[in-house]
C-alpha cells in the first residue's frame, strides 16, 4: 500500500498500538492506548477525464513523479468538499487548462493492490487549445493509434482508453466497473 | 466532515501547522514542522449492495449509531486491499448474512458535505433467509409499497431504492451517478 505507517495518535501525539480495536472490528488498526482514538486508513478516490474532441483524446505527458514523462488521463486525487465530477473536471482545469463539457460516468476502476478505486467521466473538449499547469510537460490530441500506447503512466488510463475507443466505435458508451489485479 | 482534525503529526508526534503546504498545492494540510510530513484527509468510499429476491429488496434495520434503528441497504466503509465489489460483499455478508450473486455496478453518490461517495451493486438473492450480524437488529424484504420510506438511515439508500424499483418497472437496469447536496 503507498501509505505511511501511523506511528503517533492524530489527536495527542501519543506513540499508537497496531492492534485489533475489538467492538466487532476484525481487522488491525493503529490505536492510541493514552486516548483511545482509532486510527482508519482506507482507499483512496482518483478521480479524471476522458476528454474527447471528435476521434482525437487529450493526454497530458507527466511532469511529476510517478511516471514522469509518462503519458495520463488527467486524474488526481478527490478532495473534501466536492463531488466525483467536480474533482474530475477541476483535475483537467488543473493538469491540462483544457475547457469541457462534462459528460457521463465511464469508468470505475478498483485497484486494491494500491488501495485506489479510479474513476473517469466522458468529457467533450469545446476546442483544441490546451495551457498545461505544473504538473504536465505538455498536453495534446492522439487518435487511436497516436496513443503511446506503451508509455501510458497507469494501467486504469489504458484499461480506459482501450474502452473508449471500443464503445466509440461501437457508437455508444457504457459504464465500466474494471478490477485491476 | 465527519472527520476528526489532525492535531499531531502521525510520524513523529509533533503539534502539526494547518496551512497550505506549497509546491503547487492550494489548499490548507495538516503540515509537521519538525519532520515535513503533509497529513492529506480525503472523501472516504462507502460501499454495498441492493439484494433483491423477486420483487422485494432487502433491508437491515441498525442496531448502530449513526441511525440507530433505521433501515438501511447493507454498506460500509471499503477497506484496504478489496475491490469495491468485494468490499460490498463483505458488508452484505456481515450486516445481513445473505447469500448473494453480485451483479452490476448500479449507483455512485457524491456526498460533498460529509466527504463521501456511496457505491451500490444490484445482488440477486438466493434464498430468503438472513443472519444478521451485530450491527443489524433485523433483516427483512420489501417490496416497493412495504418499504418505510420514512424510516430510512441515509438519502443515498432512499436515492438508490427509488432508482431501483423505477429501473425494474421499466425492465432495465441503468448505472446513476448522483450528487447529494
Amino acid at each position: 500500500m503507498h501509505r505511511h505507517t501511523i506511528q503517533h495518535c492524530r489527536t495527542c501525539g501519543v506513540t499508537v498500538d497496531h492492534r485489533v480495536p475489538g467492538d466487532g472490528d476484525t481487522r488491525e488498526r493503529a490505536v492510541c492506548p493514552a486516548c483511545g482514538t482509532v486510527h482508519y486508513v482506507n482507499p483512496l478516490l482518483v478521480v479524471g477525464t476522458v476528454p474527447y474532441l471528435g476521434d482525437q483524446v487529450l493526454l497530458c505527458k507527466r511532469a511529476i513523479e510517478p511516471r514522469h514523462g509518462k503519458w495520463t488521463l488527467p486524474a488526481g486525487f478527490m478532495e473534501l468538499g466536492e463531488t466525483m465530477a467536480q474533482g474530475a473536471a477541476r483535475e483537467t482545469a488543473e493538469e491540462a487548462g483544457a475547457e469541457i463539457e462534462m459528460g457521463a460516468f465511464f469508468s470505475a476502476m478498483s485497484i486494491p493492490r494500491v488501495g485506489q478505486v479510479h474513476v473517469f467521466y466522458l468529457a467533450r473538449l469545446l476546442h483544441g487549445r490546451f495551457n498545461p499547469g505544473h504538473e504536465s510537460l505538455e498536453a495534446r490530441l492522439f487518435t487511436e493509434s497516436e496513443v503511446p500506447w506503451n508509455d501510458l503512466a497507469f494501467t486504469t488510463v489504458r484499461e480506459t482508453l482501450q474502452r473508449f475507443f471500443a464503445d466509440r466505435r461501437r457508437g455508444q458508451f457504457g459504464v465500466h466497473d474494471v478490477d485491476i489485479a
